[in-house]
């Protein structure tokens, strides 16, 4: 009876595929080189009249312009002490100058191209199978951006998961500066995709914004500006001390591990789950971002 | 030239389509009889202890047994100075009994068999078109109630959008009573469609619910006690005078008006949407609910 054990037990070490895992167990196996570090130089922190902070990853990749100008307005301070002005139920937190009148800084463009696309080509990605309904395909990205794709055209775009961060803009395409900012905070308004550029993500703190007072005005706003948020300061990682950062990383798209993450998701092990759905949207696949181990940054 | 101007009215009038009308036109254009009423005998009414109020319509068609338990337990009172417990963030709002010692009203079931999904013949049904990715087909049934469907099988069930409602439970699949609820308040979590049994939705006052403070500890749940939400009391409408009842009414699936709604959210006329999408999934559609015209219910 031992040798007939054994023999069974080398025959599915030499054959059979490794046990699937739950999501859990993917992201407990992941291998420090399948998560990928935000860099501070892309980190914008955000810091509330209450000292809390939410700290916002930007995609550079995506939307090289608006970035540039979002990291101009942060080192000229120009987005201290502006505020959240309006926070719509299941749909967005926006902030910005509640007076629209504060000035750019000097020779910054008011208006840009959208950067509403990009090539794919360049993308480490993970597809995330099945339809997607808003596009050909969809996938994620890198440091796990989630973005619809159009294979054949060669396109890939950022889409409105829960979190992500985007560009205010008037009725004209190209009106968004990147002064006047929004964070998705309900159902994924995929309606917007290819509408409004977006620029980044929430990587921590996000329920700072998504659990504010909701406005009362039509889309919102507040009715009074006593009730608007304060934003004390905002600034980029690389302008912290070391003290003052977050190490903060996520796993990198393209990896056997991602693709191990997008199937837990799509088939859930855990013995909460009685019908498997065999499937997963992309905004669902909520990949995680972790303090990184070691790292010394504070709450 | 009068004349040719009034013979291309005539031949517009009895040849060409009706204009194709936004979100806004399209609620403006119901008639009166597109619209359904709640009956109050399936509005739950949910009074926070600062005094606000979350309704809640429940689905007695989708989930019987189980609408029937919810409102046993609510004739006997006994959500009455229960709490939420639970607030985890993109997630679900969860209240109950914390101690889960409190017994049940004599004689009712603890455990039901899951009422996960239903025949479709008999339901007003609009279709959602477009791949679904978790579902053969999509529509609106009866009163706006977001169904995935199984055409071949003659099935339909209600999925998790934002604002559902629905029954939490252990492991076992029968082990939910009712006296548990959780309210849906972020990314439609899809995954837990056919898992758990939804037994309606929130038709005013979800902002009081996904405004909450999230919970610090695993899923969401509050770290003390004194952090829980506690609910005053929880009463069926028809327990409740007609001054301090809420006459709310939706729109009318299977009728052309809530047709033109899905199409009107697809393709967005507004002047703010450059890319036309196309498509619009199940639980971005947000049927419209209003105070009836006319109805005296306090705010």
């Amino acid at each position: 009876m031992k040798r007939v054990a054994l023999l069974a037990v080398v025959r599915l070490a030499a054959f059979e595929p490794a046990p699937k895992l739950d999501l859990a167990g993917v992201i407990a196996a992941a291998p420090a080189s399948d998560w990928v570090a935000f860099d501070q130089t892309d980190l914008l922190y955000m810091t509330l009249a209450d000292g809390n902070r939410v700290v916002i990853a930007l995609a550079p990749a995506f939307a090289p312009n608006m970035v540039a100008n979002i990291k101009r307005l942060t080192t000229a301070r120009w987005f201290d002490a502006i505020s959240i002005n309006r926070v719509q139920d299941n749909y967005v937190v926006q902030w910005g100058d509640p007076t629209e009148k504060k000035s750019l800084p000097p020779g910054m463009a008011a208006t840009l191209a959208p950067e509403w696309e990009r090539a794919d080509a360049g993308l480490a990605l993970t597809p995330v199978p099945g339809a997607d309904g808003y596009a050909p395909a969809a996938a994620y990205a890198d440091a796990a951006w989630p973005v619809a794709r159009d294979p054949k055209g060669g396109r890939a775009w950022l889409v409105h998961c829960y979190g992500m961060v985007g560009v205010g803009r008037d009725n004209a395409a190209d009106s968004g500066s990147g002064a006047e900012l929004y964070a998705v905070i309900g159902a994924s308004p995929r309606g917007l995709d290819l509408n409004v550029v977006l620029v980044g993500r929430v990587v921590e703190g996000i329920e700072r914004l998504s659990a504010l007072p909701r406005g009362t005005l039509p889309l919102g706003f507040y009715a009074t500006p006593a009730k608007r948020v304060p934003i004390r300061t905002v600034r980029l990682g690389t302008d912290l001390s070391p003290a003052e950062q977050l190490q903060l990383e996520t796993l990198r798209a393209g990896t056997p591990t991602f693709a191990a993450l997008v199937e837990a998701r799509a088939n859930r092990r855990e013995p909460f789950f009685v019908t498997p759905t065999g499937h997963v949207d992309l905004c669902n696949v909520r990949p995680p971002v972790r303090r990184r181990v070691g790292s010394a940054g504070q709450p």
